[in-house]
């Protein structure tokens, strides 16, 4: 290790999540334990100036609690909704947000005076897992996590994969049913398109209207918006068996993704995480187990777990951290380095 | 770079191809020109001994056509089938050479006192496109052959994408129809039962009997172990329409598979080889381009190139002894770095 990455290594880092909904700082010692945290609603559509004004403040209100000062940041780590240009720190296009061509990295490396790095927020969620959660233990691991739509991640010996175009891997775009549903991105087939909380909430819609999901239609009708993660395991618990039957057949088109990128990457554990894994842990991690099984040659039957997410809320904040000091620190030792 | 992986800067390196009718061995300077160079027949089925001993009096006189002796030699790549234990260097099983549990690494490193790497034939022709061929300009690519099967390899960022578990990213088998028709593998709708040499030789075989591919008919029959890729190549040129239409489909099949593999990797450029691709590159190359930019979104429609593999037979005996440089050199500086 170089002297100029010797000595960040008693600085403290920061980690910083972009979600949709909320935006959450934290501040982490050497040891990636927390010493200030802070989470506030994100109100992207109040804009681009407010919402990064607003990041800021949350850097710095987390601070506070952490009884530091910003000089004292070795760097930042921001995942982003994509997708990103990763070099130059800048989200390209955030729909969620309504934010478009926004110089994350350049902002808050002038108000903090830090090296900033960002990456997708799913990648970071994945790298979190995989430095600190569901696959601490493994050498490579890939995430996949269920959501609206269904974002991925894979990291290979250390390594995040983020692809030679902007961000992150797209497992929820690798095709499972060619020629099957329509995806929001344009195509047909899309893993996202069958096997999203989204795909599921509109099976289970369907079921509900036509009366064969009771106790779903009771609790949530059959609007989309009301058919949550958590709403589908309450009816599994009161006994529709529809909507067992639906999670059961969506985890069999995320087995078949799953099997692809075990016959990619080869992966020891593969992590799956998300609000509709959250909601049903066990029944989804046994199912997608069984799933990816089934479609992988016989040398990989056993050659990986699945394990559910363990980090919650906090995967993409320690991730983004976390990878922003691998990067900091690498390049760091680059430049030092008299002989490359 | 430390002094010892600087001190075998000047030294000569030697690749190995095992294949399983022909074997390859060039001895190649620091500058990656060929000095020697050998070609024998396996002769696998005459049994393990005879065959290591081959491999070794194989190199021997290539490094005798170079002019050198084994202690000049600073390392050798092996590319093996597979499924190999690559810590060990270990072939497990080579069923078309009727070997099982044949410990190159150490019989090779004994007799010429040198490091000895081995790896994937397919992933040691990939990396030998990515360092002197089709992608040499790129920082990322995967590299798609249909053969007997269909092999393919993945090289992120200088990283040859090997897996947790023994071998090669197996591109053949990840699903491109599921409960499609089934695969040597024993699973159902791999790319491999839909897309190699040999699914395109049956389909085209049952257009032969049919009466549909009359030039085919009377160049090969309907045995499939004449219907080589010459002569579909052939057989298209004389105006069988049903055979190109096969190989049309086909293209449609490895432009899902490759789809998929554009948003898990995102490479920049896709090289396609074997001797499918060799009788017919720029319809293949088309064709796949089209059919890949037609599965995946629209943000990735222009991220990649689809090039035909350029180094041929040179491509497994370049990239084994490229990567087993990269891996001593890696080993090298880091036994030496005091402080890693």
């Amino acid at each position: 290790m170089s002297t100029d990455a010797a000595a960040t290594k008693n600085l403290y880092w920061a980690g910083f999540d972009l979600g949709g909904t909320k935006m959450l700082a934290k501040i982490l010692d050497s040891e990636y334990k927390t010493l200030g945290k802070k989470r506030r609603k994100t109100k992207g559509h109040a804009g681009v100036e407010m919402g990064l004004e607003r990041m800021l403040q949350t850097i710095h209100l987390a601070l506070e609690e952490a009884e530091l000062k910003p000089g004292q940041l070795a760097g930042i780590g921001v995942g982003c909704p994509g997708p990103l240009d990763l070099k130059e720190g800048i989200i390209f296009e955030a729909p969620n947000l309504g934010w478009y061509d926004v110089p994350v990295r350049d902002v808050l490396q002038k108000e903090f005076g830090c090296p900033v790095v960002i990456c997708n927020d799913v990648d970071a969620g994945v790298y979190g897992e995989y430095c600190f959660g569901a696959a601490k233990e493994a050498s490579s691991a890939i995430g996949i996590f269920p959501g609206t739509g269904i974002g991925g991640g894979a990291v290979y010996h250390g390594q995040l994969i983020q692809g030679n175009k902007s961000s992150c891997m797209e497992i929820g775009h690798t095709k499972v049913l060619p020629d099957g549903p329509e995806c929001g991105c344009g195509q047909y087939g899309c893993l996202e398109a069958l096997a999203s909380r989204l795909a599921i909430s509109a099976a289970a819609a369907q079921a509900a209207y036509r009366g064969d999901a009771p106790a779903l239609r009771a609790m949530a009708g059959t609007d989309l918006s009301n058919i949550r993660s958590g709403i589908l395991a309450s009816a599994i618990e009161e006994g529709d068996e529809s909507v067992m039957n639906i999670i059961l057949r969506a985890a069999e088109y995320i087995g078949i993704a799953a099997g692809n990128m075990v016959h990619t990457f080869s992966p020891e554990v593969i992590v799956l995480g998300g609000g509709l894994v959250e909601a049903m842990p066990d029944l989804l991690v046994n199912a997608v187990a069984k799933a990816t099984r089934k479609n992988v040659m016989p040398t990989f039957k056993d050659s990986f777990k699945v394990i559910a997410a363990q980090l919650e809320d906090d995967s993409t904040v320690m991730g983004a951290a976390a990878w922003a000091q691998k990067m900091i620190q690498e390049t760091t030792a680059l430049k030092s380095d008299p002989n490359p």
